[in-house]
């Protein structure tokens, strides 16, 4: 058992697989969620996440010696401001959000004397949303990265262990790394995957129909990401503009480079990248990420 | 038992699927295969693909009632040329391209008297490619589209058979149409992820083993997609450039909409599309296609 007491603020999908996976594994002698929506709250007591489902976001935290904050990344600043007087000495608080330098900007102005913010992101994640999404082994083989700097190394420790108790493998990394990291690796496809099938949908409906018909591979595959939360996502877009927007334009460069290849019939240009690209899955595949 | 002979041209991941299907469902009297490429004969021989692996392109095609060409879609013409003189009469050509409307350009003027031309496109595949890729079950449940105009309906019928005896799930549509459709299925999907990873691959160098490290989900379902084979792909936007070019300027302006959205901090924009997008997923699980 690492932590006396943890609370969880949020029961979507990341909070409730924390909460699940840590009794589960016997992470905390207490695990102690919350959720600002009651339905999420009703939901998550009828299926038995963590040990209580607290009715006050106060109640939730007091004692506790690990705070995380699972809301998206825009709530982050209200939360935190809605808890700080009622945090134990000594506790940490984490997060959960998708995005670092944003939250990080939000949530330390209103850490109190005594308690450590600890920022961190787990890679992991579904289309799907709520309490009932949650399951013990999302994050299992999983990286969960962790913004350390300015942080006593036990409390970095501690937490460490925790998550690697759920099954995540944990890296630590510079906050405005990981936001320039996760804006190419899980920003931009998402918002892409966003974009061409608001493009599908915007079609005349009788090719409209016929693209939900015969959605092959790629389009399914895009379908799937572009049914992730909106209000998580629209925050981290929100919240990680600088970086998304970076990369943005460097892949809007490199797309009008292959759509003039395409106009121009040079398919030389096309080959060459299409074969390169090829290479990069087979990476990804010895690194164990798939 | 649909036909006494078929030859099938191209021992890739199509062909060599179609041959061992048809096989095992016994379609055929006889499976003939041949490929262009020496090594990909002796793999299929080795693997047991049909029930020969002709040397030579014309003895594959002589007496068979169906001829498939599952050749890239730029190498269709050159095939029919080589097999034109050797085709039996009644017998059927039909091909597996991505593409419809240059195909039946380049194949048609070759297609000789008492011959009928039946395309086709199979709404199935994987990332891998090569005989060694093929399975029996590729086609189970999957769409294979049918350009049945002009065809008389007997041989349609035959043919749509024998695609059933596959597994596959057939529809008669136009080729203009069909070409609408897979560039916003399927082509514009497989440019994107393509573009995707060769952003993240142009990145500087330690950013790019952390993007590989790291890739999350959106991330490391396009670099599935972005390890098709590349001289497949490179021929499907050569030949699908209009309906190619047309789908990616409405999904240029749609992501310019977002990018200005994200610049500006419009939040409501983006939620309103990723709320609208997540109801797209829905109707594709309830078309079965997922």
């Amino acid at each position: 058992m690492i932590y006396s007491k943890i609370a969880i603020i949020g029961i979507g999908l990341i909070g409730a697989s924390v909460a699940i996976a840590a009794k589960h594994k016997k992470l905390a002698g207490t695990i102690s969620c919350f959720d600002a929506n009651d339905e999420a709250r009703v939901q998550a007591r009828e299926l038995g996440i963590g040990d209580e489902v607290s009715e006050s976001i106060t109640a939730c935290v007091s004692d506790a010696d690990l705070v995380m904050l699972a809301v998206p990344v825009g709530a982050m600043k209200n939360v935190m401001e809605q808890i700080a007087d009622d945090l134990k000495p000594g506790c940490v608080v984490t997060d959960t959000g998708s995005t670092k330098t944003s939250v990080i900007k939000d949530v330390s102005p209103f850490i109190p004397e005594g308690v450590e913010f600890l920022p961190s992101h787990p890679m992991a994640g579904t289309e799907f949303s709520g309490p009932a999404a949650g399951f013990a082994s999302l994050f299992e083989g999983r990286f969960w990265l962790i913004i350390s700097e300015g942080v006593s190394r036990d409390k970095v420790d501690d937490y460490t262990a925790f998550l690697q108790g759920l099954g995540a493998t944990t890296e630590e990394m510079d906050a405005k790394y990981h936001d320039r990291v996760v804006a190419i690796t899980s920003h931009l496809p998402h918002l892409i995957a966003y974009t061409i099938v608001g493009t599908a949908v915007d079609l005349e409906s009788d090719i409209k129909n016929d693209v939900i018909r015969f959605s092959a591979s790629g389009f399914r595959d895009f379908t799937r990401i572009a049914a992730s939360d909106p209000v998580m996502w629209r925050d981290v877009f929100m919240n990680n503009d600088e970086a998304v927007l970076e990369m943005l334009q460097r892949f809007n460069e490199d797309l009008s480079y292959l759509q003039r290849a395409i106009r121009w019939k040079e398919g030389d240009k096309l080959f060459d990248l299409f074969a390169r690209t090829r290479t990069i899955r087979k990476s990804i595949i010895e690194a164990g990420q798939d």
